[in-house]
């Protein structure tokens, strides 16, 4: 594929992507005394005073970590902390180009929860904000709770709440287009993996009441005999009021909504004809999704998104992250909560008019500058209202 | 002092120096799908095929993490971790401007010397190199010392190293100017922190012999009974072949040479008149030396060297570690070993020439821009004749 061949050779010619660099000008010995020895002892002075001023005078407040164990990175699992490298420069790429934020890669050598809990809470005096990054389920939760109670800055999986809050934003406005009620609907989630279960958490956190999920072993439901662990049981009893068993195919019958974060062409015209009427599918699997636009279209499905740039409705976390990172970073938020998720599902859904909304744009194009503006600003806000602000601390105390 | 408020400006008018950038161009969605998905699949394959090229496609082989804990900050001590960022911005603006590194501040949570070895060979995988700071002694060399043997990438303390090696040069160039042997040359070194001990270990290892340690209890001597460790109890076994006991006043008579990296205005006209002729003095303290320019010419010093920038004789570590981590980088050593620092001293002290050597002139300025590629192109080459570069694995192993 040329494509790959065409990365191989960018990446080779810049050793990577991203450098950093002195935003003060720094051109003779005097800038030197500010910048180093001996000035730069008063903004040390300052914070050793006063703890927070390390906001006012350093790096921090605009710094973001990147942490991976490289443990289930893109579509291809179990690749090490090197192997993930490129990845986490894409995404301090996005972060600084999309919103600003200065991210540098962390990854990591170790897979161990506790050691990576200890690693990351150790460096957290140097970051505004952490953003766990393709770390495989279910360590990946254990590590957010864990991380999110010990830290007194941000700690966000992106691979779980990015995906999440723009399915979840798609989904809000496919459903003024089909114009069923949320909790008559039935969803269908395949894959229990990260994203998974986030999206399925959202979802449940939204209104909807019948949602379904499926992982390689078929439908989920309390009392599985094979392939469970602690959070698929809690995952059986937060959905499947039916208790449903059997395959991906019996969970589809009758199903309004797909969503897919699974393997690539699972979906046969079966699966969507078995569906009820104007059938929604988010096909998210990358870069391959669960079914083409083209046999979405021509199976009958109403509502096709898919990861993909080249088709329309791109359900790309690109919409969400950065402009979540923006706003949590502006109010110096310690969290990045439920209240702010949420706002970010309603700023971006809300960034497509009513009178633009239809079948092919239920969602903003992934480099839409309006995007990471309204995100940020919706986030900080309900930062400071839900009282995580260090910045605005609110008058309005929710927790 | 108007220096210190200046700074405090600058640091808040930009929040902190430092910022992390795309070196790649990034226009549009193609762009994009080469740096991020799916394009960025194609390197993260070839690295996971073989580990060793993470260093063609990342910016591994170019990214250097400043690692402190905060507890020895310039004269300011254990100061904690935020506030040491400002030094540690200040430090990777510095090895970007002079010698094109790209380094980031990692300022950890933790004094504990398990929990630092822990955290930075956790997070090691990402970078080229690691510069230990401000790590108080002796906890400094523990660190250092584990670290270089259990990481694969160079580990350098630059205060204590940096420092040793731009006095080593000093001190070799002084040399020559007055004439003496270095065998028969007496050496006081006031002060037994990390720059202390180092300068003390590179100065044996240039050949001089006798040299007497003080700290702020004396003269340092085996058996002696108050305020040793076992660091100081192998100092004691190194130095004092005369087995000298008492202040550093006793220390001071007859010397040839003074190394002070301790407080200001500590020596006095007596101190002076008791040392030996065409006396050598090396008065580092940060940002107040152990005697001013002015007392130390008219006390009959012949030699002065300050760590201060408006005198002759600046003693700064830039000389050396901006040059050091380029030429490790450069040829992807896996350590800095002896030999490249005695390569770093060789190639400084020998930027100043036989016609321009005098006594207001015995090393670089600290902002001579053929330091840094000297030192590089000097360690890189001793990188490879000691057998420590990947890239050019030698054909005379040394080790």
């Amino acid at each position: 594929m040329d494509l790959m061949k065409k990365s191989i050779e960018m990446h080779a010619q810049y050793k990577g992507k991203m450098e950093v660099i002195s935003k003060v000008p720094v051109m003779d010995t005097y800038d030197l005394s500010l910048a180093y020895s001996p000035g730069v002892a008063a903004p040390c002075i300052e914070i050793d005073k006063n703890r927070s001023s390390v906001y006012d005078y350093t790096m921090k407040g605009n710094f973001v970590a990147i942490v991976t164990d490289g443990s289930a990175v893109l579509g291809l699992g179990d690749i090490g902390p090197e192997a993930a490298l490129p990845v986490m420069e894409g995404k301090a790429l996005l972060l600084k180009k999309i919103s600003n934020v200065d991210a540098v890669p962390i990854c990591l050598d170790t897979k161990n929860v506790d050691e990576i809990v200890r690693t990351v809470k150790a460096i957290s005096p140097t970051f505004g904000a952490i953003n766990l990054e393709d770390i495989s389920a279910p360590r990946c939760f254990e590590i957010e709770n864990r991380l999110r109670k010990e830290c007194n800055i941000p700690v966000f999986h992106d691979d779980q709440h990015g995906t999440a809050i723009v399915v979840a934003a798609g989904l809000k406005n496919a459903m003024k287009i089909v114009g069923k009620e949320k909790e008559l609907t039935k969803i269908v989630i395949n894959g229990a993996g990260a994203a998974g279960i986030a999206i399925l958490r959202l979802l449940l956190q939204i209104g909807f009441k019948n949602i379904i999920m499926c992982d390689s072993t078929g439908i989920i439901y309390s009392g599985r005999p094979t392939g469970m662990n602690p959070v698929k049981d809690k995952i059986a009893h937060l959905t499947n009021p039916e208790n449903l068993q059997g395959s991906l195919s019996d969970a589809l019958v009758g199903a309004d909504v797909f969503v897919g974060v699974s393997v690539a062409n699972l979906l046969t015209e079966q699966h969507i004809q078995s569906m009820n009427q104007d059938p929604i599918v988010f096909a998210i699997a990358n870069p391959n999704p669960e079914i083409t636009y083209e046999n979405a279209k021509a199976w009958g499905v109403r509502i096709i998104g898919t990861g993909r740039s080249d088709y329309p409705n791109q359900v790309n976390n690109m919409l969400a992250f950065p402009g979540i990172f923006r706003g949590a970073l502006d109010v110096r938020a310690t969290d990045i909560n439920e209240e702010m998720k949420l706002a970010a599902v309603e700023a971006i859904a809300s960034l497509v008019s009513d009178e633009e909304l239809h079948e092919e744009f239920i969602i903003p194009k992934a480099l839409d500058e309006r995007v990471p503006v309204a995100v940020a600003k919706a986030v900080g806000d309900a930062a400071i209202h839900s009282g995580v602000s260090n910045l605005f601390p609110s008058p309005i105390k929710v927790n």
